[in-house]
């Protein structure tokens, strides 16, 4: 098949995508529900994944200086034994400078063509990604499924949808005429979107292809070349969206090097060698406050998602039930992994609801009890949880100081008996306190005890603005109250969700639609997908003829 | 007249720049010749200029602790006795920080009438403008004109423009709905562009408006507030266009001090406090690359013109006169105080014409005639060449190594017999010496001599991946030749122009059509306009309701 003959086919969802874009309204072309594919899709993906372990991974056909692999199946604890071809960084970086041309040359059609091409491959392979990823980062089935395959691919849609706008937003060709009088200036001007160069897209073990995607295919369409350095605890699931990549980039006569996946080890990080090459131009970064720091200290065109404290900021409520069963879910999925997960719960002394006033005591039991329904409930429990992904991340939560309101409950996986599972952990604590100030990732979270909201909003706000936020979710019926809420956290720029319940979370952010991070505080400097996410990857550039 | 009157009188105007934005088509609706302006207004322009000098400009409507002002006119070369009001630097901050909340809640419809408005009286003070530009950069009349009044003004509508387009780029409200089979998940989302802060806008001495009102006027449209620096040799134009700005923004009912002047002297410069000021958010800054790389490493939203080396590349000709003829008007053109203006000329060994080969010295000869030509000629001389700002650019230009093909030659602007007039030094030196490999900013050219056009190209892109550049000037007859010269200089993000002859010269940069400087390399790393030079002064942030 030609590029031309891709880029036809996938032109009326290209052109779906760059709509949303605009509109903002509900679009995934990749459906999020297991159940909107091929049954048997599950049982070949499954199967599919049992054959890659204690295996090389060849898929990626790379060259292989050695072979590594250290991923930790955080439902079994121990090994996958899959192993990933690796090179000397200066390799890596001399493959991605001879791949560049042809790619950089090559249309913007031709490169959307190839990429939307390679997610529908992806499409194929969504329940084998689903257990790579469980088995990798420890979520659930279904958050897995849902987070590495379609949610992914929808956010590299939108990346390459924004890519398409972008790229094409000027004239390649315009006869200019100033009129000077009698005569006129006439000038033959041309514009080009000049691919910066060589990215580098750091991963982080958590959503090793939510997370990454959206910088690789940003580069690829604006005609850099990617060059990925997964997590090396979290390498699987985005080593099959590479192999499928590279495999179409080849089918189409390009350099499949124009993508590489650069696998390390926790013993012998290449991290550092790469971020500093002075060929790699871009960076595309996930994960810890101190290497994204770092990272954004460098002079390149830097993309971050660094760590958060995001709030919930309880005013006042309808149905206190409700709403402490939206909070127990939000902090029990995934036990707090998520970057979007809140970690704060800001409880005025006085709720009002509509017929009484609660106390902080009243509204923390509330939520200690939906803590407990959630992971007690035979289809939430573990399904929810899923298993946390490493050990650090647990002993970086335990013993905080503070009134333990809830322990962590015994929860089993019958599926995986010696999944690393531990429930949230509930402190009580006042706001004067310090220990709720840093950020734990994982299944911990404070239920704070302030004055009254607007103390709730003030402390939130402020953490928002020195250590960052990516979420807010806040309870209110009162209008005067969310506006006061609204303001004030987007003023640290931080996106209120007010009043959730149902079906709807803090942790959800769909594309084409939510912004994922704003930018404008420590949590990151980065958006998916805004104009500036695709922008600053590229130099527009004019030629003038006469 | 009330903001909304304002927004809907100007409303088609916006209309027509935002549509020029795309299309790239000559728009100016500022015309640039005088004679296109009521014949009165020069008479009256020059009669308020003279009614400043030696006086405090009251007109800015600002506090002053202290009176500052240290201007002298490079065509009389005393000073104009104009002062400014002064105050602490942290009183600036605190008066925009003030002045910023009505500001960034006003709409963006309101902003717009305000700012465009102001540009409507600058309009009638344009010729005002001009003189009070001549005596502080040393411009012609001409230049003066158009670069601080008409093409300010465009410039400015440029970043309105583009920041309207930007910040309605997404709906304000909408009814998401997301399908969950037998039901669906409803959510009211709404964005808004929050503003950043307050804005720092640091001026240089030679195109004090030209160069400053970008960033003003994009600071201000995306709800910014914006305090100007000028250089201390060179406020008076900035000042009218700031004077205009509060008047306007008070007549409507906000605060005047969304915009301030901050003079200051050379023995007591506060730019640097001002940019340290943790309650800055943003720089514009215009100026040389020392201060312009501290200013980069500092951790906010930077966007920066430094300096830059360009370069002309004479590989083969039709007509050798005319093409050194446009070489020299663009080396004389304010005595090369323009950040477009050549500085080496790579000159191949043999240089092909349609029926001969020309060597080095033919070339030279002929481009050391033609700056004669142009400096002598009656109706350009002194009306192209200007004046030189100051005693620094001459000094910084003086006795350089290499070969003088021309030594300055007398000059007289029978206006300004006192004019500080320098004709463009013409030296010959060879591709491997290293003299050239310098910005000299001012009238200094480099005949540089090269083996072959290859080695032009290498050189010429080489300077400009490591020193900047923002413009290329190349000529050749050849496509093949073109298409190399224009890839290679592309590659180091530098736009070509190729065999620009008659009105065409490569120090124009026209507002709505061509990108000032690219961003691509140490030149700047802002371009007037693109998308980010609005996209990073806000931030999107999307609020949920259920």
């Amino acid at each position: 098949m030609t590029h031309t003959a891709l880029y036809l086919q996938h032109k009326e969802l290209l052109g779906q995508a760059i709509e949303a874009l605009s509109t903002r309204q509900f679009f995934s072309p990749y459906p999020e529900h297991p159940k909107a594919y091929d049954p048997a899709l599950d049982t070949k993906g499954k199967e599919a994944f049992g054959r890659l372990l204690n295996e090389n991974f060849t898929q990626l056909n790379q060259d292989a200086a050695t072979w590594v692999g250290e991923e930790v199946s955080p439902l079994w604890q121990y090994g996958t034994g899959v192993r990933y071809p690796a090179l000397a960084v200066d390799t890596y970086v001399s493959h991605s400078a001879a791949a560049a041309k042809d790619w950089k040359s090559a249309s913007i059609e031709t490169r959307a063509g190839i990429l939307i091409e390679s997610l529908e491959r992806v499409r194929l392979r969504f329940f084998e990604l689903a257990y790579a990823t469980m088995h990798t980062t420890g979520q659930s089935f279904m958050m897995a499924f849902q987070a590495s395959g379609p949610h992914a691919a929808d956010r590299a849609l939108e990346a390459i949808a924004m890519g398409v706008q972008e790229l094409t937003r000027y004239p390649n060709d315009l006869a200019f005429s100033k009129p000077l009088g009698n005569y006129s200036l006439d000038v033959q001007k041309s514009w080009k979107p000049i691919a910066k160069g060589i990215g580098l897209v750091i991963g982080c073990s958590t959503f090793p292809t939510w997370n990454t995607v959206p910088g690789v295919y940003a580069n690829l369409i604006c005609g850099n070349t990617a060059i990925i350095k997964p997590h090396p605890k979290s390498v699987l699931a985005i080593a099959l969206f590479v192999a499928e990549l590279r495999k179409v980039i080849a089918e189409q006569g390009y350099d499949a090097n124009i993508v590489q996946l650069a696998p390390d080890t926790v013993a012998n990080p290449i991290t550092q060698a790469l971020a500093e090459h002075p060929a790699i131009k871009l960076i595309d970064y996930t994960g810890g406050n101190a290497f994204g720091d770092y990272v954004e200290s460098l002079d390149k065109t830097i993309f971050t998602e660094k760590s958060g404290i995001n709030s919930v900021i309880i005013d006042s409520v309808r149905d206190v039930k409700a709403v402490a069963q939206n909070i127990a879910f939000s902090v029990s999925l995934y036990s707090g992994q998520m970057c979007t997960a809140p970690q704060n719960i800001f409880i005025a002394n006085e709720v009002k609801t509509e017929d009484s006033v609660l106390s902080f005591d009243d509204v923390a039991a509330q939520i200690v009890e939906a803590v407990k329904g959630v992971i007690s409930h035979p289809k939430m429990g573990a399904g929810t949880l899923g298993a946390v992904q490493n050990d650090t991340t647990l002993s970086r939560i335990s013993s905080q100081e503070g009134e333990v309101l809830l322990a962590p409950q015994k929860v089993e996986n019958p599926d995986a008996p010696n999944a690393r599972i531990q429930s949230p952990t509930v402190m009580a604590t006042d706001a004067s306190a310090t220990v709720y100030r840093e950020e734990f990732f994982g299944p911990l979270v404070f239920l704070v005890k302030t004055e009254n909201t607007l103390e709730s909003i003030a402390v939130a706000s402020s953490l928002a603005t020195s250590k960052g936020a990516i979420t807010c979710l806040a309870f209110s019926t009162d209008a005067g109250t969310q506006a006061i809420i609204e303001e004030q956290m987007n003023e640290a720029f931080v996106p209120v969700s007010f009043n959730l319940t149902g079906a709807g979370f803090v942790n959800q952010h769909a594309a084409f639609s939510d912004f994922h991070v704003t930018g404008g505080n420590p949590a990151g400097n980065a958006t998916f997908a805004d104009a500036s996410f695709i922008n600053r990857r590229f130099v527009w550039v004019g030629n003038r003829r006469m």
